[in-house]
This record gives structure tokens, C-alpha cells and sequence, in this order.
């Protein structure tokens, strides 16, 4: 099992989350690309520590908006957006190849990543961006999403994430943060959670039934220091049961 | 002899000269990388047309600055600007391969160009950047300048380029733009200086003396319908002369 | 009959429209403020230039997206759009003020306009913002918007402008302008229907049928040397049909 | 004595220092107005929190930099910097005045207060837009800069600040700080040294020797929680002494 986190968040002399300590708990970095937050010595500074680490750099593309972290829709127009996630990667290639890695895949942020899981026109768009790059690249996202369904039919490799502390509904999505109970808080339960979702086993839906999560990746957070330590838990836990913890990339 | 011109100087639905008509007389483009001017979909319009016309790309970096063009300087610190040129040049390049073409070479742009002729951290700064990403990546510059003897030292190609339109004092730099006679206007004046250049023979300095001038690349301005008509002038009269027009790059 | 139209949207060396030509013909300048377009020298420029000429100076408040020039929809929270309309008009009425005037309305761009015809939050929130900044600034809009409805609600005085040059449907609502025939581009048929608006009299809809539009003023544009020529024209028909040509503010 | 601090410095997502904790403390708020540092949200929160509390609101204007938070000197045009502050100014305003207060005085930020102390060209910039703005506005800064110097000529009040963590040279500028103890760290130190400061007895400079410093107010850090612990230090310190603390602005 694979385990992704969200980094390189912070922007000139604005901080956020511990980069450093989420690069000893996870696989796979989402690094952000300087559009929704990042900036050229950040980028620098975590891919080449996930390139020492061993950890797997993926491209967090996302919307140009860094007043709003990413985390508001934008009408954009599909061959703007198209541009600016092909611009996003390669600038985030440069700093993984003179690390001595590269991009190994492209997950989408925020807002972003909301949009695309039904908008066809935003969601061809930064699938024709990642083919046009290098169609190698895997994409990360939710089973079921037209992100990844457009992904798969333009012939790129998808990979389904889960979600370490998100409730899901019956049909396997994901509950809406606006309810109660969306957010999962205890590190216990979430470790256990993960290691059920990671060895086949079922886990409990909102609504008291359950089902299996087929995922090759599990999205840890690590934007406070509690979260980190829940991450910590659950790689923990994982290795426990005998998972190995590993890049999706391989 | 090469001619190369600053491109892609627009900004979302800012435009800046006629890339197009550009694109038809030089044989080498300076094209922004959106941290002083441009925007990914410059980015991509300007490389698919350039990589169709067999005019080399280069990376015309600069600081990040868009409310001021790039033309005033920053005092940023070496570290940063070393990585938001890698930044900028892993991002042209991107569109430079999806068009099947490559970044060719590397040009500062404005204040970042003037700065690096003597301020020795920022020079080298910008060299470590083009050595980072490829070591193989000639930089284009003013002879004597700080940016050129540094990059040289570093192992880089180094080309001298000229301008077109630009007088020179007896020692050889540029008469400063503040000054009287500091910029060229008449088109017959200018074709027929650069074709001197071109073939080895001397041209007049501004106190009255002559000297020759020695550079792969003239430097001619597209950002007026006047300016691209002199810049079609120049490259009239190199061919009237025999001088082969192609990028320097080979 | 006052005319208004979309003022100081060049940003840094990066022109658009010729303010000064527009600012001898329309009553209402509509100025950009820094947010979509426009930036503190072209606001002090354009302001000093409205107040010496008398013409009223509006506040054109937009979305912070100047890579999109608030042209596209920003899914942003009400209490942030909120502050960033007050923090907007702020900003000009310091030149408004400093030139011997002061900001007269407030009418919204672009996308912004747009949205809050229909997406009552959004429309809130801009009425909130020219209510706390000064309950006696009239608002400028389309007859029938949300944004109208809720401001008058809010006791704000409510402005109905007119479009010089936009097709209307039989219900009073502007023709999309994807569908042919939404923009008129004669200027004889402009002239002749501002005329027939600014007395009273019908105009045509886009299916054939008549109907009289209501407004207080009509919405010319600038952004090229031949929309600057149109608006002369209506100036020129509306003075020769005896109707005065003044700001709606008084 | 009055204690400011500078205040509203997140941006979006990003926060800076705790500006309520700050609050209680401090009696004069220099408040970040977008440029290098906060946005509208934030200026609306820190100003209705300090008119709540009777802290006085200074505009803290910057270079237009947020990816180098002010910190860096911009060679920006004096006419262009002069709109840049009048712009900063006018929209602090309208958050302070819809709070029920207004802005009291302005200090410029980081590498601008930097600059302004010897740079007349961008001193007399700042100079004149606040003039412009309101010539009852006092400008803070430190003695013998040339801000200062050029702001008593043009008619403005000037404000005399010390550095409460700061060391001192022999003639009463600012040790820099990459010297060795140029900042104090010892919050006991620091509050006996501002006791001194409030009841005009002599502080030791860095050589030693001994001097009075004249200052109606006094800066002091809030970016940690221990500057903020320290702050309040320094506070309980003056009042202990049984020096007043109150704003300058009386």
C-alpha cells in the first residue's frame, strides 16, 4: 500500500504543515507547483529530500489561485487550464530531475480535484495535459470519478486513492465535509480503518453498512502536527499487519 | 549571423507586439516564461509556431515582477532567483518538447540582465540554474558582462549577441538609454550597421571612432509594427549581403 | 442620458483601450481597481482625468483574476467577496479623492456582473460591501438582476443601465452572446437605437417583436479604436435628438 | 509610550504571528495592507479588533511583494510607488472607517523602511502620497532618516520609534542584523532597556558606551509566541514603572 500526502504548501515566508516529518511517514509526495501554493525554493527543497527519502514525487497541479489555497472553483477555460497544468509539471520535473528523480505521477488539488470529478471539459483538459507531458504518467484520483474514467479512456494509467479519515457513503463516495461525521479524528480508529481498506477487508459506511475500498494508495493529511502523528499511526499499524508500505509508482 | 527577439510578451488578454509576424524574421526567440510577462497559453501558442518555423527557443527569464515588466530590479536573494530561473526554464521547456522542439538556449531578460552584467551573486545564481538543468544550454549576453564570464567559467557555452539599434561606446557597452543618440530610429541606418556587424567590418562608436563588433546573434525589438518592419529591413540586408540568416544554435 | 463605459484596464506596461479618447465622450467611467485590471498609476490617471472633465468616476469592482481579466466566474466565499469589493472601492475613491473628487457608484465586471444577476449570496455580498462603505452610492445594473433587487432591498439606490450595443430577448434580458446576432456591430443601427431608448420610444428585440427599455444609462465600450468611434456616434445622436448627455449622478 | 507591532501579516490560508493575542498588548496596530502581506479579510478582522480595543491603526505599506513578504528592495519608479502607497492607504481606510475608527499613521515595511532611510527619491515618494492622502497623518520611523527628515519638510508630523529587541550603535542607528548581538533575546534585558527608554535615562550602545534615546514609541515583535510573551513583558515592565502606555496618536 501506498501512502500519499498533500506538501510543499507553504509560499516565500508562509509556512504550512511539516514537511520534513511527513516525508518519514509517506510514499508518495503531492508537491505542490507554485499555482494554489509552492514556490520555486520549496519545490526544490522537497523534491529533493522525497528524492533522498526514496518517497515518489507526483505533480499537486491546481488551480492559479493563491488568495484562495486552490480551494475555490474557477470557471477557466478547458485550453487555459490544459496550459497551466502542462506548465505546472514541467516546472516541477525540472526540480525532481536535478534531484536525480522525476515526476511519477499527477494528482489535481482542492478545488480542482472537485471539479474534475464530473466537469468532462476541465477534466479532459488536465488529462490531455498529463498525456501531452508524458503518457506514462499515472493519475491519482477516486474510483468513479470522470477524471479518472477520461484518464483511463486517453490511455493513462489511473490509480484509486482512499481517504484515511474521510466517511464514505454506502455508494463508496465520499461524505461531504458540511455533514456530521465526515471527518474521522481518532488516530485508532483511523489506523484500524486503513489497514482493513489495505487487506481487503470491509469497512463500515455512514450509514452502518459496509463494503470494500479497492484503493492502491491511502491520503494521509499532514497540515498540523496532530495529523502527522495520525499519518505516523497508520504507517504504523499498516506495517503491523504485515503490509508493505511502498510507492504505487514502484 | 542570428537575429533574435524578446516573445510572448503578452498576458492573459494583454497583448504585447505581434509574436506572429516575429516569428517570420528571426531566427531565434527570447519567449517569456510568465514570471515578468507571458502565460502558459502564450507559452504553448509561441513554441508550436516558433518549433513549425525552425526558429530556436530560448528561455527569456526574469524576475518575477509582471507589474513592472521585469524592467525594475529586485533585490532577491541569490538562492531564490537561482531556483525561480529553473522554475522558468523547466516550464518553457515543457512546451517546447510537446511541440517537438527543446529550450535551445538561455536569455535574461530587463533588469535581470542589466543586474547580472556586474552584480556577481545574481550572476551566478542564474549560471548555476542553466548548469542545474543542462549543462549543455549556451546563454546569450553581452560580451564583458559578469553573466558571460561567469557561465564560462561554470563550463557553459557562452554567445555574444549585439543590438541592432543600440549605440556603443568606444569601449564597447551600450550608451545608457537616458542619454541623447542612446537608441537608433532610422531603418536604413540600423540594416546597414548590423550588416557591417555581420561581416567583420567596423562600425562607428558614439564619441566618432569606429570598432568592430563581434557577436553570433543581433538583438532587433518586435514590440511596435515599426519595430518589425526594421527588424524585416535587417534581415534584408544581411541576405542582400550574403550573410547566411539561421539561428545559432546550428 | 448618462453613458458609462469600462475605464483603466491597462496593468503595468501592458495597455487597453484609449482611456483619454473615451474620457471626451461618455458621461461615467467605470474604473478598474487593481483587482481584474487597472493598477494605482493608471487609477490615478484616469481618476484626475474623469474629475476634470466632470465625469462621475464609478467603482468597476471585480474578481481578483487578472491572468482572466474577471472574466471567469471565482467560486469565492461572500465574506471574502465582500472585502475584497470594500477593500476595491477603497482604494479608488483614495484617488477619486486626492484628484477633488470621490467615487460616485459602484458597478461590478465582467463575471462578477454576471454572477450576481442570479447567485444571491455572491449579490449579497457586493451589496454588503457598498452599503457599509457608503449607503449613498447608487449601484449601476441590469433591470431584473438579483444584484438590483437586493440592493434596493438594502436601501441602496438602484441605477438601470442599457447596453449600446447588445441584442435584447422579448423578455428584457440580454442575448447570449454565443448566439449570433447578440452583438450589433452597425453604427448608424447603435445610434439610431440609443436615440430611441434614451426618449422613450421602442426598440426592437432580438424575435422581431418592440418593447421600451427603461434605463438611466447606457454601457458603451472602448476597447478598440473602432468602439471609441461608435460611442462618439451615440453621443452625437442622442445631443442631436435634444437629449442631454450628463452623468446620472447629478 | 506608546508599543506598536506589525500586525494582519497572513495571506489566505497562510497566517503570521497571533494578531489577537498581539492586540492586547500593543497600542498601535501596523496593519499589512496586501501588498506585501495580508489581504481584505484579515484587514477587516485586525482593524475591528483594534478599534474594539482602542489600539490605533497605521497603515504598514510595502513594496508590492508577497512571494518576498516586503523584505527585498524593489528599484520601483517614485511616481509608481507614490500610487502604490496612496492605493495601500485607501483601502486600509475603508476597513478602519467602516470599524469606526480610521488610519491614524502611517510606517512603511521591511525593505521599504529600509530603503526610505537614505533613498530620497523613494522617501519623497512615500512622503507625498501620504501628504496627499492627509497631511494630518503622523509617519513613523527612526530618527535621522531620511523619511523622516523629508516628511517634517513637507509639512507632516513625525513619530520618533525605538527597537525594543534592537542594538544600538554609538551614534544611535541600528546595529545590522547580521552582526553579532544585534538582537536581544533576553526578555528581562529588553524590558529593563524599554523602562529606560519611557523615562529618558540612558541605554548601553554596542560599544558600551551609553545614550538616551528619544522615542514616543516603541516596536516591538509579535511573529512568535515568545515575542509576544515578551511584548507583554515589556508592557507590565512600563507600567510598573508607572510610565503610561497609549497611543502615540493620543
Amino acid at each position: 500500500m501506498d501512502l500519499n500526502a498533500d506538501m510543499g504548501e507553504g509560499f516565500g515566508s508562509w509556512s504550512m504543515g511539516d514537511d520534513s516529518a511527513l516525508l518519514e511517514v509517506v510514499t508518495s509526495a503531492n508537491v505542490a507547483c507554485g499555482f494554489h501554493a509552492g514556490d520555486p525554493s520549496i519545490m526544490r527543497r522537497v523534491t529533493a529530500e522525497a528524492v533522498e527519502r526514496g518517497v515518489a514525487i507526483g505533480a499537486h497541479v491546481g488551480y492559479a489561485d493563491k488568495a484562495g489555497f486552490g480551494r475555490r472553483h474557477v470557471d477557466v477555460a478547458p485550453d487555459v487550464l490544459r496550459d497551466e497544468v502542462l506548465y505546472q509539471i514541467g516546472a516541477l520535473d525540472a526540480f525532481a530531475r536535478i534531484a536525480g528523480g522525476q515526476v511519477r505521477y499527477v494528482k489535481p488539488h482542492g478545488a480542482l480535484y472537485n471539479t474534475i470529478g464530473h466537469h468532462m471539459e476541465q477534466a479532459t483538459a488536465v488529462v490531455t495535459a498529463v498525456a501531452e507531458y508524458d503518457r506514462t504518467l499515472p493519475v491519482l484520483g477516486l474510483p468513479g470519478s470522470a477524471w479518472l474514467r477520461l484518464a483511463a479512456e486517453a490511455g493513462l494509467s489511473v490509480v484509486h486513492e482512499a481517504f484515511a479519515d474521510r466517511a464514505y457513503t454506502p455508494s463508496g463516495t465520499l461524505v461531504p465535509r458540511r455533514e456530521a461525521g465526515s471527518v474521522l479524528h481518532d488516530a485508532d480508529e483511523i489506523a484500524t480503518r486503513c489497514t482493513a481498506m489495505a487487506t481487503g477487508r470491509a469497512i463500515r459506511d455512514h450509514s452502518g453498512g459496509s463494503f470494500v475500498v479497492e484503493a492502491a494508495s491511502i491520503c494521509v493529511h499532514g497540515d498540523t502536527p496532530g495529523a502527522v502523528e495520525i499519518a505516523r499511526r497508520v504507517r504504523g499499524a499498516l506495517e503491523g499487519a504485515g503490509v508493505p508500505v511502498r510507492p504505487f509508482t514502484g
